[in-house]
C-alpha cells in the first residue's frame, strides 16, 4: 500500500523516538515509510525524497530531529503538505529542538508537538488524514476509547494501593 | 459559506494576533469564524462552540492564547479535528505558552506554530486543507510566488542601498 | 470519612510525586481522595469527579500533573474551591510544568507549589483547612516541631563528622 | 471591620501591583489591610507584623515581592496560615521571582501565582475564605458571571468587526 | 573588485543588524556582496546564491537570520567555506536564533558570534582572511588600535566627571 | 580557636557541597565552624546562631543551599559581615538557587559563587579576611602556586597521551 | 586619599550602573576610583591598572560587565583581593553576564550581585571593608537606619492612599 | 611537522570533548598541538602559549572550556587568528558556557560552535584553512562523502528494521 505519511529522521540515532510514531501508525492502520535524510548533510537526497514522496501520495511529513533541528523546516521548502515536527532531547533538554522546530518564519509553518513526543506526531498526522477519512476517524475514535478505558483501569489500580 | 477553520481566542486581548490569521485566510478564500472562549472562565461555552463547530463542518481549529495557553489543548478534547496553537507573548517573552502549547501529553496533540505567528497558523490550515482541496493547494502555490517575488524586490532595493 | 482533600492526578505515572503528598496528609490526619484523571483525555470523566468531590465536602483540591500541565487549571473550571498544583518534572527539568501551572489567567488561580514537591501540597492544603480546624493546625504546628528537633540532630551528626 | 487578609509588599514600587488585588478584594467585600515590609531589610518589623496580624484574625497572607522574592517565604515562618505570593516582573521578565516564591522546600510551601497577577492572589484568598464563608463564595461566583458576561459581550463586538 | 565576503540576510527587515557589518567591513576594505534569500521561502535561490558566490571567489559566508534562524545551516550545505551566524533577536530575546545558529550537527558547524553583533561577524570574517592575507591582518591591527584609543578617551571622560 | 567563617547549610543534605568548602578551608588553615539552619524552617534558631557568631568573632558567613535558596539571604538580616552564597543544583540545574541568591534587592547583597562551587565560596572569604590578613593571603598565593603546578602536570599527561 | 575601591568598567556604557555604585560609596565615604578596560579588547592595560591598584591599597575590586561579561573574572587573575561582579543587562535579561559572572571555575571565585545592582555591589564591598573597620561599618549600620525609616514612610504613604 | 591548529583545553577534565577534535583533524591530516590553560588560574602561561603559537604558525585557535567558558575569548586577546568555542556542558546544561562563548564584545569575536561539539570544532578550523589550502579542501569534501554513505547505510538499516 502506498505510504500516507513520510517519517524522516535527522539521524539514525533518533530511532528510538520513531518507534513510537511507528508503533501509533500500526495501530491506527496507516501507511507509512521511514527515511534517513539530513538537512545539511544531504540536502539533495532530502529535496529528492520529499519531492518523490509528495508526488507518491504523501498526505503528511513527519520530521524527527534533535539540536538545531532544521530538518522538519526544510522539508516544507520542497511540498505544499503539512510537516510535522518531533523535537528530540540531545542538549540542554531538548529547547534548541523545540525552538528551532516552532519559530519557523512566514510563510513555511511546522506544526510543532512535544519534545520526544512521538506517539502525538502519530495521532496529529492521524487527525489530519481524518479530516476526509472516515476510518482513520473512527479508529483514531476507537484508540481514544481504549486509552480511557486505561486510565480507569489504573484508577483501580491506585485506588487498590491507598486502600 | 461554511467556515472551514474556527479561530478560538482565549481573552479578547488577542484580537491584534488574530487578525494576522484573518487576513492570510481572506487572500487564501477560506471561509472561517471567530469566537471568544477561555478554557478555565467559560468552559462549557468552549465545549459547545467546538462540538457546534466540528458538526457544522469545520475543519481545523485554531487556538490563539497567551500564559498559561492552555485553550488549544482543551480544545482538542473535544473533536477530532486537528487543532493549532498560537501561543502569544504576554508574559516571559512568551515562552510559557509556547510550552503549555507544545508539550502535551499523549493523545492529545497540539500543532503548535511560533510565538505571535498567526500568519503561520493560517498557512498550516491552508495546508491541512489541500490534502485534499486543490483549489486551496492552488491558492497556497500563489501566494509563495507573490512572497518569492517581493524577496526578489527587498533584493533590489537593498542592492541599491548598498551601492 | 468523608474526604476533605482530592488528589487528582493528571497520570497513573505521577503517584510517586502523589505518595509524599499522601503520606503528609496521613500524619496530619486529614481524610482524603484519590483519583486520576486527565485535562484533555477524559475531560468528562474530570468534570464529574470534580463536581462531586465538591458537593460530597471537598475542601481542597490538588492537582499533580507534567508536561503541558493543565490539569490544575481544568479542575478550577469545576469548582469554587481553592485548586493546589505540583508541577511535575518529566521534560526541560518541569520548567513547563511550573510555567503551566503558575500562569492562569484571570480569574482562575492555581495555588503552584515547588516542582515535585508533594510534600508542600499537603501542607498548603493542611494550611487552608487550619484556618478554620483548630484541630490540623495543632497536627502542623506539631509537625513543625518534630522537623525542627530533626534539624537539630542532623546538625549534630554534621557537628560529630567535621570534629 | 477586622481585616481577613493582610497585603505585605516588599517594597512601595510593588504597589501598582497591590492596587490590583485591592481592587478585586474590595469588589469581593473582603476586609484586607496592606504594608509594606522588606523580608532582608526589616526583618524585625515583618516577624511583628506577621504575628500580630495572625493574632488579630488574618486568615490568608498575600507577599508582592520582585527579584529574589523572599518576602512570601519569609512570611510562613511566622505563621500557620496559607501564604500566596505575587511574583513581580523586574528583571529577567519575572523568572527569578517565580522560582524564589514557588521552589521552597518542605514543610514551607508558598501557593505562588502568576507573574505580576495581583488579581488573582485576591481570588485565590477569596477562595480560601469561602472554604467556610458562604457570603464570599456567593461573591466569587457572581463575579465569574459577570466576567462571563463579558466575554460574551467581547465576542459580540469582534464578530462585528470581522463582519 | 570580486567580493570576498557574502552577506546574506533572513529577511529584509533584518538589514539594521546588515549596516554594522557592511559599516566595518568598508573600514577594513574588504569587497562584499549582500543577498537577501531565506532558507525556507527561497531554497532554489539561496543554493544559486551560495554555489554561484563560491565559485565566483567569496571566502566566508555571513548570515543573518532570526527566530529559527537555519539559513547560516543552509548555506553550509551548499558550499565548503565557513559560514558565520549573527543571531537576530526577534523573539525570546534571541534566544531562539542563538541556539538554531550554533546547534548544528556534525559536520555542519556554523561559527556562530553574539545576538545582534554584526560587527563582530565582520571581524571575524576579517580574521578568517587575514589568515593569508597581510593587508587585511594589517587594518585589523590598526581598527583594534584605534579602538584602544577610543577607551582611554571614555576613560578620561569618566575621569572628568567623577572629579 | 575562634572560627573566623561560619558556614551555614540550609539542610543536612548540602552537606556533601559544604564538604569540599571545609577541605579548602583546612588547606588555607582558617578555623570555622558548621550549622545547620533553615531560612524558613527555623528562623529564630538562625537568628540566634547569627547572632551569636557575629559576636564572637565570625567575619564571613557562608551560606549553602539549594531550591528557593533563601538562606543567605536571610543571613544578611541577622548581620554587617559579608555573606557568601553557594547555590546547589536540587532542581533545573541550580538556576532557581542561583536567581535567588543573586538577585538580592539594596541594601542586602549576597556574594554569590558558581553552582555547587563550594571551593569557590572557601577562596572567596579567604580573600576577604586576607584583605587584613597576610597569613592567609600567603595561603592562598601558595595554594594558587600548587594549583598552577598541577595544571603543568595534567598537560604532560595530555601531551604524552597524544603523541 | 588613598581609593580603597577600585571599580572597573567593561566598556563606558556601563557608567549608568556605575554611578549608582559611586553615589553610595560617597554616602559611606569610602575613597574609590572609577577606570574602563576590557578584559579582551585592552588586557594589557587591565593587568597594568589591576596590579597598580593593588599596590596602591585597593583592598575591594568592583567590575561591571554586560554580555559575556568576563572582565570580573579577568581581575582575579591579577591581583589576590576580592572581586565583585556586577552583571549588566544588554541582551537576554542579563543572563549572560550573571552567568558568566558567578560561574567562575576553582580557584578564582567572583562575588556575583545582582543584574544592574550597581548599589549592592557597594554595599558588598563595604561590608568587606567593614570587617577591619569600625568607622564604614557604623557608616553601614546607620545607612540601613535610614533605609528602614523611608520604608516606615512609605508604609504611611500607602496607609493614607488606601483609606 | 609544524601544528596549524593549537587546541587549549580550560582544564584538563575537558579532554574526552578534546578527543573528539583530535580525531577528525588527524582524519584530515592537520597538524594539531594540544595545551592546557586556564584563562583566570595561569593567564601570563596562556598569553605566552597563544603568542608563542601565533608566532610558529598556528593559523586558527580551538578553545575547550566549560561554566564561565572564558578561555577562547581571552585567546582573542592575544592573536589575531581566528579562535573557534566549544562550551563543554559541566552545569545548567552548558548554557552558561555557551553564552559566555557566543555573547563576547566588539571587536573580539569567538565562533561559537555546539555545546560538546568538539568534531565540529575541527571541521570549521578545516573550512578556515581550506580557503586557501587545496589538500585541506579535497580531505572535507571525501570526508563529507562518506559520511554520506554511512547514512545511506544506515536508512538500509532502519528499512531492514521496520519491514
Amino acid at each position: 500500500m502506498k505510504p500516507k505519511i513520510t517519517i524522516i529522521l535527522g539521524s539514525s540515532s533518533d530511532y528510538k523516538i520513531c518507534e513510537k510514531t511507528i508503533n501509533t501508525l500500526e495501530k491506527l492502520k496507516i501507511p507509512y515509510d521511514v527515511k534517513v535524510a539530513s538537512a545539511h548533510r544531504t540536502p539533495q537526497k532530502l529535496k529528492y525524497q520529499v519531492s518523490k514522496a509528495t508526488e507518491e501520495g504523501t498526505e503528511v511529513f513527519i520530521g524527527i530531529a534533535g539540536l538545531s533541528a532544521q530538518l522538519p523546516g526544510i522539508i516544507t521548502s520542497y511540498t505544499h503538505k503539512p510537516v510535522i515536527a518531533v523535537p528530540v532531547d540531545v542538549k540542554v533538554g531538548g529547547l534548541d529542538a523545540l525552538l528551532t522546530s516552532s519559530q519557523m518564519p512566514f510563510p513555511e509553518p511546522v506544526a510543532t508537538v512535544g519534545i520526544n513526543n512521538g506517539v502525538n506526531a502519530a495521532i496529529l498526522a492521524a487527525q489530519i488524514l481524518a479530516v476526509h477519512d472516515k476510518k482513520v476517524k473512527e479508529r483514531l475514535i476507537s484508540m481514544k476509547k481504549d486509552f480511557y478505558e486505561k486510565i480507569i483501569k489504573s484508577e483501580e489500580e491506585i485506588t487498590e494501593k491507598i486502600k
